[in-house]
């Protein structure tokens, strides 16, 4: 194995396993002890990568931007809306999600210690714009109603759908939470959608599992890295 | 002053300090000297109301069912369900809120140290109760469309409540926590309101600082203690 190539290996053991242990115990309980015991690596390995706690859950965050496998393009704008966060609460359960995209998470809504060395804005407002293109689309093609606006409702669906997997997390270690997303964003769509597109949306209940399925397939294909 | 009164005072002025301290820094980062400086009383006086930082936290969480105000009985249960999402968000507030449910909102959503010595589910489950048993006054009254779940429709908004307010707190420190929160109202009802009922409510801009001014004023008279 190329040096190089090992220390990208190295490089993403360490951050997957500093992902698992945010996602456990948040960031001011995370030890580096903890994430090397995980990872494998050797201590002078680790700091070689990063040279702080903080710099962890720096390289967290921007690796998520990767993480994250691309839903398939929709027709409608708004299945895609609906896809891309059925897709997140499957990424995000406990057991088989991504360990990149929980620790993320959880670090963007962490108000601890964390907000003083991370800064938690700019993977919300990366999301919000995500969202708001998304919506802008949809609007653009006649899917929202006429009053609907795109950026208010960019900023609600992302911080609705924060809290609605953080209360199923505490209530119910995630078991619920595919079902309380599709009823999020059931509602929301029912104030913000035309009639006609409302009608041909798919909420079914494996929606999420087969969205799940698309897009790690994909992402598999996609994400080998050029050696 | 009798010995007695100037004991509830004490245990109130440690709350309160408390309170301020876990909503500003977090209940981890929270200290005991911190809490001590701010609230003008001894060590000895805290230790003897409260033996550790945990059953402070406990008892800010206790407290948090006293600190509500209430907001004064609608004719329309689901003006009351919208109501008291106002109601919450201006004792939220940064500045002006109130510090007992501001730190016990914080506690209530903490994920790290905090959820290992409190359980945050009860204050949760309360809130989810509270709300379900508002809504299903509103389906006996014929004020939601008919296929609506009302334990469904309340777990949804005390989940999507929380993170609305955690991504105003992260984005804006909460200034546009008033609008986000109508806007996510406006959106539940909208999806579950018979449409004469929706065409009756007031989700006017000062709506909240109305609610406010009543509920805090029925306050004071409700709670001066027994004397």
């Amino acid at each position: 194995m190329a040096l190089q190539e090992r220390a990208v290996r190295t490089r993403r053991a360490v951050l997957v396993a500093a992902a698992a242990v945010f996602a456990e115990v948040g960031y001011e309980a995370a030890t580096i002890t903890e994430i090397l015991r995980r990872s494998g690596v050797t201590r002078g390995a680790l700091y070689f990568h990063f040279g702080s706690k903080a710099e962890l859950a720096q390289g967290v965050l921007a690796e998520q931007a990767h993480a994250l496998p691309r839903v398939p393009e929709r027709a409608l704008r708004l299945q895609q809306f609906l896809d891309e966060a059925l897709l997140l609460a499957q990424l995000l359960e406990r057991e088989t999600g991504d360990p990149i995209v929980r620790g993320s998470v959880r670090l963007t809504v962490e108000q601890g210690a964390a907000q003083e060395v991370l800064d938690c804005r700019t993977p919300m407002r990366a999301r919000v714009e995500h969202t708001h293109a998304l919506l802008s689309a949809a609007q653009t093609n006649g899917e929202l109603l006429p009053h609907v606006d795109a950026l208010g409702l960019a900023r609600l669906a992302v911080g609705a759908f924060t809290g609605v997997q953080l209360l199923s997390d505490i209530m119910t270690a995630r078991a619920d939470m595919a079902e309380r997303v599709t009823d999020l964003y059931r509602d929301l769509l029912a104030a913000n959608a035309v009639p006609s597109v409302l009608s041909r949306l798919d909420f079914g209940p494996d929606r999420g599992a087969r969205v799940y399925r698309e897009a790690t397939g994909e992402r598999r294909t996609a994400t080998v890295p050029p050696e």
